[in-house]
C-alpha cells in the first residue's frame, strides 16, 4: 500500500500538508499562493482578489448547503450535480451494461465532478493556463508526490499536474483521486468517463506545473526467462497482494462505487502465469460420455450454443483474509474486503454443452472436472470440479462464458473462455479453460483437494486431514463496510456508511445491519434496488446508511452484518472461525474511524 | 417444569436426599437400610451382609474398570450390556423403522438396562419381594414424590414404587428415569422396550411400596364445553409448553437417544385444538389449475400416487426461543432446545398430485397455498404456503405425508394428512390438510405474513412492518447440547456431551466444534454416521464428544457450533439475532456445568 492510499483526507491534514508542502515543492507558480489562500481563508494574508473569490464561493456553498442540508462540501457539490444536471450520460469508453440498469449509481458520481466544474469555473483559470511550466519531471520524479506532504502529482498524456490543492474538492471524494497520485490518470479517467469532457481538462489545465521526460516514453524492456513475463498490463488502481502469479483487489471506495465492476479493477486471483491464447486456434476439450461423443470446440461453436446472460458475483475463498492473520498466521494471500467483484458474464450454458456430450444427470454422485490452459513449470495445470448435479441443473446456470460486460474475457479473467458457477467460490471458475470432463471422484488437482477446505480453529498444519472436510463450494453470507475507511476522520453531524452483501447458494441478501457503536444497537441499512431472482440471487447487493453520530461521540466503532433468505447470518468475531488457511473469513466487518470535532 | 424434570442426578445430592428421605417417608421396608448402606459403603455401620455385597459389587465394577477405562458406574455396566448382550434386540411396541438403519443407538441404550438387571440380579431381590407392603396411595400421593428430598415414587399397573435408591443405578441415566418420576412407567417402558423382559419386572418388584387406589382408576370427566376437550392423550415426558393450544418438546436427554424421535415424544407445535378427522370420510381438495381439473382426494386415492418415504427434521421457528427471552422479552412459546425432531415420513409427492391437477411450474412468481382443517372459533383455519418452483421440483421431495416412522399419522402430528417440506421451517408443514391451492401471492394467512419473519433487533412492536421481511422458509444452521445438563455436576476426568445439529434447505451438516472453555478452545466432535445425501440433507446429525475435563476445572461452559456444506457457521451470541417475535435462535448453545470434586 503506497503512502497515498493510506492518505485518509481529512480537511485538517490537507490544510496542514499544504503548508508543508510549499517547503520542499519545486518553484511555483505565481497562482500556487492564490490557490492555497482560497482553502485557508481565515489566515491573516488573505488578499484582496481571494476573498473576492472566497466569497463566491462560500455564497454557492451557502445556498446548497440550505438546499440540502447536507454539509461537506464536495456532497453539496455531488447534490446539485445531480439534480441540475440530467442531461448529462456519458459512457463508459471501453464497457457496454447489456440488459442492466446497473450503472445508476457510477453515473451519479460522474456526473459529480461536472458540478465541480461547473463551480470552480468560477475562478480564472486562464490566470494559470497562461503562465504554464515547462519544466521537466521524470516518472520517477511523479511518483514520489503521493501525499500532502509531499505535494499530490498526477499526469496526462505528457503533462505533470500538482493537483494537491485541488484533491479535497474533487467531488468523487479525495480518496478516489488519490488512487492516481503520483501516476497517470488515464486508467482512471477511462472507468469514469465523465473526465473526458473539455471544461474538465481545462480545469486540470490550471495545475499544470511541467512536461514528463519524453525519454521516460520508452517501454521498459521484457525479461524473457520470466515465466511472468507476458502476462498483462494492470490497472495501476489495483492494490497489488502478489505479482508473480498476479493478484490483485480493488481499493474498496471504488468497488462499491458501481453495481458492476468495471472489468480493468475487477478484482484478479491468479495461481499461475496468464497464458497467451490465440482466439482462432483455441480449442475446448469435452470428453464425452460413454456413448457419446467428445467435442472439440472453438470459439465459434461455444457462439453457435444458445447465449445466456447473467450477474453473477465471484468472490474467493480468501476474501477478508487479512482480518484471520490479526487473530493467528495463515498460509495465503492478505486479502482485505476486495476479493470479490461483480460483472455480466455471457456463454454457453454447460449443461447445453455436456448434454451435446451425451453427459446426463445420473444416481449415482458425479463430479464435473475443469482444467485450466495455465501451467506450472512441471506442466500442471490449473484444475477444480463441481458436482454434477449443480452442473446439469439449468437453474443453476452454470455458464462457460465468453464475455464479461459486454467484452471479450479480459486476458486475466480467463480469455477466451472461462467457467462462471453462480454462488460458488471463485476457486471453481476454472479461467483459460482447456478441458472438461465427467468423472466418478472429484477433481484430484491440488487446490480441490488439498486447498480451499474450511476447518476447525483446533487444526493446525501438523493435524491437519484435508481428506476431513468437503472442498468450498457455496459461500457462507458475507458483507463489509467500504466507506469510511479504517482509521478515516469523518464529519461529525451525519456519517454515510457504504458497502457490499452477498450470499452463495443463490439466496439472496435480505437485509443489513450497522451498528456505530459495536454492535450494542444496530440500524437497518438501505439495500440497493437491484433485481434479485428467487433462489438464483447471484449478483451481491449494494448498501448504504446514512446516520446521525451521536453528539459528543469522538470515535465510531462501525459494523456490518448481513443475513440471507435462508435468515444466516455472519458470526460475530474471528477466531472461533479461524482455520489454518485463512478462507471464509465473514465475521462482521469492522471499521474504527475518527469523528472531527 | 415440575419440581423432579430439574432434579440433576449428580451422586452427592441423591445421598443425602436419601438420609433426608427417611424421615418423611412412609414405613419402609426391612430392606431400606440395606440398599441404602450399598451406596453409602464406607459409613461406620456397615453390616456383615452388606459389605460381602458391597465387595461383589466392587469385583464386577473393577473387572469393568479395567476393561473399557470408564469411570461412572452406569457407564460401565452400559458398556458390559452393550458387549454382551447382542442377541437382546427387542422391538419398539408400536413403532416401525422401515428402511432405515437409524435405530442402533436407541437398542444401545436399552441394552443398558440389561446390564444393570444383571449385576443388580446378584442383589437377593426375593427378601424384599417377599415383604410387599399393601398399603394404598392416592395417585395425588404418587405424584407428590418426584425427587430425593421427597422420594422417588413411579407406579406401574396398579402398584406403587419407592425406586430413590435405584435412580442413581438405572443405567439410561438418572435423569432418564426422573421423567417418569411421580407417575406410571407404561408410557417410558412403551418408548424403551428393553424394559419388557421378566428379570427387570423382578427388579423392581424389590422397589414396591403398595398399591394405587382403585378408585383413581376412574378416567376423569370430559368438559365438552372447551374446545380442545377433544385433543388427544400425550406422552407425559413431554414438558409443555402450552396446554391450550397444545404446545410441547421432549426432554433434551430423550431428544438425542434416537436418530429418529418416537412418534409420542416428537416435538408438538399446535396453533389450535386438534380436529378429529374420520379417515374413510376424509378429503382433500386440491384447487386444479386453469385448463386443469380440481381433486378431491380420499386417503385411498391418495394412497394411490407413488409412495415416497424420506427422513426429514422438522424444526420450530422458535426453538431455542428461551434463550433469546433472556436477553430482552419476546412474543411467543418459551421453547428450549427441544423444538425439533426427527421422523421417516411417507406420502405422495406434492407435484405428483399438483401435476394431476394441472399444474405445473411457470416462469411467473407463484405460491402453493396449504390450508389445515384445524380452525379458530370464526373458523379461520390454520394456513401457510411455499413457492411453487420448491413444490414442483422434484429434489425438493414435498411430500403430502400419511405416515410418520411407519404408522399412520398421530392425531397432534396432521392425522390424517399433513404436509412435509423438507429443508423448511415447520409452519410451513401445515397438519390436518384439508385444501391445496396455487396463487400469485403467498398465502394470506396471519402465519404467513405476520408472523415467522426475522427482523433485525432495533425493530419493536411499534415499528415492525411485517412486509418488509421475507416469510421464514428454509431455516439456518442450528445445534444445541443435550447433554449435560445447564446446571448439573459432570464427573471429574472425563465428560461426555452430546447434541444435535441441523441445517435448513437440505445443507448437511459437516462439523460441529465443542468448547469446554466458553468459546476459547475447540475440538471436532464425532458425528453419526446416517447417510447424508448431497443437497438433500434433510436430517439431522446427532453428535457427541467424549473430552477429558482440564485437571482442578471446578466448573465447565460447554459451547457447541455447527457448519453447514455452504459453509454457514452460527453467530456467536444472541442479542445480535434477538428479535421481535424470538425466531431463529440459533446463536451458539452454551451450558454450564459443575465438576464434581
Amino acid at each position: 500500500m503506497t503512502a497515498g492510499r493510506n492518505w485518509t483526507g481529512s480537511r485538517g491534514r490537507l490544510q496542514g500538508g499544504a503548508a508543508g508542502a510549499s517547503q520542499n515543492l519545486p518553484p511555483l507558480s505565481p497562482t500556487f499562493g492564490f490557490v492555497v489562500t482560497f482553502h485557508t481563508a481565515r489566515a491573516p494574508d488573505i488578499q484582496p482578489r481571494s476573498a473576492t473569490m472566497l466569497l463566491l464561493h462560500r455564497a454557492v456553498v451557502l445556498r446548497l448547503q440550505q438546499a440540502c442540508r447536507l454539509k461537506s462540501v464536495s456532497s453539496r457539490i455531488y447534490i446539485q450535480a445531480c439534480s441540475t444536471n440530467d442531461s448529462f450520460r456519458p459512457q463508459y469508453p471501453s464497457l457496454t451494461f447489456s440488459g442492466d440498469n446497473s450503472s445508476t449509481r457510477g453515473w451519479k458520481v460522474m456526473g459529480t465532478l461536472l458540478g465541480v466544474g461547473a463551480v470552480l469555473a468560477y475562478q480564472d483559470h486562464r490566470c494559470r493556463a497562461a503562465q504554464e511550466s515547462t519544466r521537466i519531471y521524470t516518472k520517477e520524479e511523479v511518483s514520489s508526490h503521493t501525499s500532502p506532504e509531499t505535494g499530490i502529482w498526477v499526469t496526462l498524456g505528457s503533462e505533470v499536474f500538482d493537483v494537491t490543492e485541488f484533491v479535497d474538492l474533487h467531488p468523487g471524494g479525495p480518496s478516489k483521486l488519490m488512487l492516481a497520485a503520483g501516476g497517470p490518470l488515464e486508467p482512471f479517467w477511462a472507468l469514469y468517463a465523465v473526465h473526458n469532457q473539455s471544461h474538465v481538462r481545462e480545469l486540470l489545465a490550471q495545475y499544470k506545473i511541467g512536461e514528463l521526460n519524453p525519454e521516460d516514453k520508452v517501454a521498459p524492456t521484457v525479461e524473457t526467462s520470466d515465466p511472468y513475463a507476458d502476462d498483462p498490463i494492470r490497472h495501476p488502481a489495483l492494490k497489488v497482494n502478489s505479482q508473480r502469479p498476479f493478484n490483485a483487489e480493488p481499493p474498496p471506495e471504488l468497488l462499491t462505487e458501481n453495481y458492476i465492476t468495471p472489468n480493468p479493477i475487477f478484482f484478479t486471483r491468479n495461481h499461475l502465469p496468464v497464458p497467451n491464447l490465440d482466439p482462432d486456434t483455441y480449442r475446448l476439450h469435452i470428453v464425452g460420455a460413454p456413448g457419446g461423443q467428445s467435442l472439440s470446440l472453438s470459439l465459434d461453436d461455444l457462439h453457435n450454443f444458445p447465449k445466456y446472460e447473467i450477474t453473477v458475483t465471484l468472490q474467493c475463498a480468501g476474501n477478508r483474509r487479512s482480518e484471520m492473520t490479526q487473530v493467528k498466521e495463515v498460509k495465503g494471500l492478505e486479502w482485505r474486503t476486495g476479493a470479490i467483484s461483480t460483472a455480466r458474464w455471457a456463454g454457453a450454458r454447460l449443461c447445453d454443452v455436456l448434454a451435446q456430450a451425451g453427459h446426463q444427470l445420473c444416481e449415482t454422485e458425479a463430479h464435473v472436472c475443469f482444467e485450466g490452459l495455465d501451467s506450472d513449470p512441471t506442466g500442471t495445470a490449473y484444475g477444480a470440479s463441481i458436482p454434477l448435479a449443480r452442473a446439469m441443473d439449468p437453474e443453476a446456470e452454470v455458464l462457460l462464458a465468453y464475455e464479461m460486460n459486454g467484452q471479450p474475457l479480459p486476458r486475466d479473467h480467463g480469455f477466451p473462455v472461462r467457467v462462471v458457477v453462480p454462488g460458488v467460490v471463485g476457486a471453481r471458475h476454472v479461467k483459460w479453460l482447456g478441458r472438461v470432463s465427467v468423472q466418478p471422484e472429484e477433481s484430484y488437482s491440488h487446490w480441490q483437494r488439498r486447498d480451499y477446505k474450511g476447518f476447525s480453529p483446533s487444526v493446525d498444519w501438523d493435524t491437519v486431514d484435508f481428506d476431513s472436510a468437503p472442498s468450498i463450494q457455496e459461500l457462507p453470507v458475507q458483507s463489509a463496510i467500504t466507506e469510511p475507511r479504517d482509521g478515516e476522520t469523518v464529519e461529525s453531524g451525519e456519517v454515510t456508511i457504504k458497502g457490499y452483501a452477498w450470499s452463495g447458494g443463490g439466496r439472496a441478501v435480505i437485509r443489513v445491519d450497522v451498528s456505530l457503536d459495536g454492535g450494542l444497537t444496530w440500524q437497518v441499512a438501505k439495500l440497493d434496488e437491484e433485481e434479485q431472482r428467487p433462489r438464483k440471487a447471484w449478483a451481491w447487493r449494494l448498501w448504504q446508511l446514512q446516520a446521525p453520530v451521536p453528539a459528543g461521540q469522538k470515535e465510531l466503532n462501525i459494523v456490518c452484518k448481513a443475513v440471507d433468505d435462508g435468515y444466516n447470518v455472519q458470526p460475530d468475531t474471528v477466531a472461533p472461525i479461524w482455520n489454518l488457511r485463512g478462507v471464509l473469513s465473514n465475521a462482521w466487518h469492522r471499521v474504527h474511524v475518527f469523528v472531527a470535532p
